[in-house]
């Protein structure tokens, strides 16, 4: 497994659910026409409670007219985590927050460093603030060695940590009765999905019409979501808190941060050992 | 020929180049998501000078945030040119502004009716104002009998009428260098090029790829611009000042007005010919 810091300054911008249209015009451009811009890193993110969009300072310059968008004031990079295998379908199947909970979040929450995560179909991303990235390398070089590349720094990963103690879980946490399907597009294929996609994303409440995007498996996740008043960005270990107990019981889990909550997607026949294990009190069974 | 009053409630807007963002959300719902608005005319017109949009009321609801949207007061109904055979790709080779110049735009040029003229390709629309159209159809009337059909008012037309005396042209014309393409698209391919028109439409100045646009024949068109400061609403017989030379010469002409100025649009092997018909003074050969 490489630990990839990648070459991205990120905006984390939050836009109320009832003012995407001002924003329409940018996140078109970025979603659809991405070879029109000079943005490398763009995610779009709807929740009840907004939209989160995430993009380098190129992809910000897309929203000149956007006053409705709040844009948190720290720039962030981006660590990327990918297998030896790169993102080859067969090292998607690889990736997951819990496979770095213990080598990654669990000793960047240690050092106090603030994480942003955000898990793809094929990969994921921790987001640290630029300012942390010496006490990330410091922190992770522990664990790591250097090995530098043409355009990236690489942290090959060497050996396992043994696991700190017990993190409590500090914030409340709630399970939609939403299922969720965890897939990924080929770029190639957008423009023939886009008129649906562009439904999808400003014109409709739910999903009408997933028939385009169900997973090569069948696989369908469930959510915890984490935080009951927003999270904010400069906590620590929340990450930790989730992914330390799901990985305890081995449990595969994809990890995205919005610009308000934190969101953990397991498959939905581990929920209920998920939940179990992230409301086990061990201070209560001594 | 027939003439039908559609069942429109028409707005003329007009929104500022630089402004075009305010209106990317509802304009690409009229334009992609057509099924999800109750809208039914929706009309999107690209000038150097500002983009004009023509819609029905409820195409108008989609712009409840576009505050550089302008829009006329007044509220116009649409009298729609369709030949006997409907719109059978013979019968779009019959329409054009100079079929109806004597027979429909000169009589309401006659009668101070102020028309705001859409070609398309397959049919012309004729917009008036709503509270003339008593004088539309009394006026029409002389020359068409009523036929009254299901959805709408069908006017037959019966005899031709004798030319009415050379209106003089009072506006400046230009003729841009740019040669036309006038095309149609089926509704049913849109989705395959949206994202084409998108770039086109939005994020685009020229027209950066019309491999896909190509019509039918391989004919390109010539404009001839009227007005050289903006036309406004109330002005009557401006369509039959350039219309009626046009049809004198057997020209057929496209006619396209949008919020400013006035377009005329000839075969461009007949610019010349038009060119000099629309520039030739009576008077002065008297």
């Amino acid at each position: 497994m490489e630990l990839h810091i990648l070459d991205h300054r990120l905006k984390i911008a939050s836009v109320p659910r009832d003012s995407l249209h001002s924003c329409t015009h940018g996140v078109f451009k970025l979603a659809f026409l991405a070879e029109k811009t000079r943005c490398k890193f763009f995610s779009f993110t709807q929740t009840p409670e907004d939209y989160t969009l995430i993009v380098d300072e190129e992809g910000l310059k897309e929203f000149p007219a956007s006053e409705r968008l709040t844009v948190a004031d720290a720039t962030w990079a981006a660590l990327n985590v990918a297998s030896g295998g790169g993102h080859s379908p067969a090292a998607a199947s690889a990736v997951g927050v819990t496979k770095i909970a213990k080598s990654v979040i669990a000793p960047l929450a240690d050092h106090n460093v603030s994480v942003f995560m955000l898990s793809t179909y094929q990969t994921d991303f921790i987001l640290v603030r630029e300012r942390d990235l010496p006490t990330v390398v410091r922190t992770l070089s522990a664990e790591f060695i250097f090995v530098v590349a043409v355009d990236f720094l690489v942290l090959t990963y060497f050996s396992d940590i043994t696991s700190p103690a017990r993190r409590p879980i500090i914030h409340p946490l709630a399970c939609p009765l939403n299922r969720f399907c965890i897939t990924s597009l080929d770029p190639a294929t957008l423009p023939s999905v886009a008129t649906l996609l562009m439904d999808i994303m400003f014109y409709s409440d739910g999903f009408p019409n997933n028939l385009l995007f169900t997973s090569s498996s069948n696989e369908m996740w469930k959510m915890v979501r984490i935080g009951g008043q927003p999270l904010g960005f400069d906590e620590c270990g929340i990450v930790a808190q989730i992914s330390e107990p799901l990985a305890s019981g081995d449990i595969l889990a994809y990890y995205i941060s919005t610009y308000k909550f934190d969101h953990a997607l397991v498959p939905e026949e581990e929920i209920d050992n998920a939940v179990s294990l992230l409301t086990f009190r061990p201070e209560l069974s001594r």
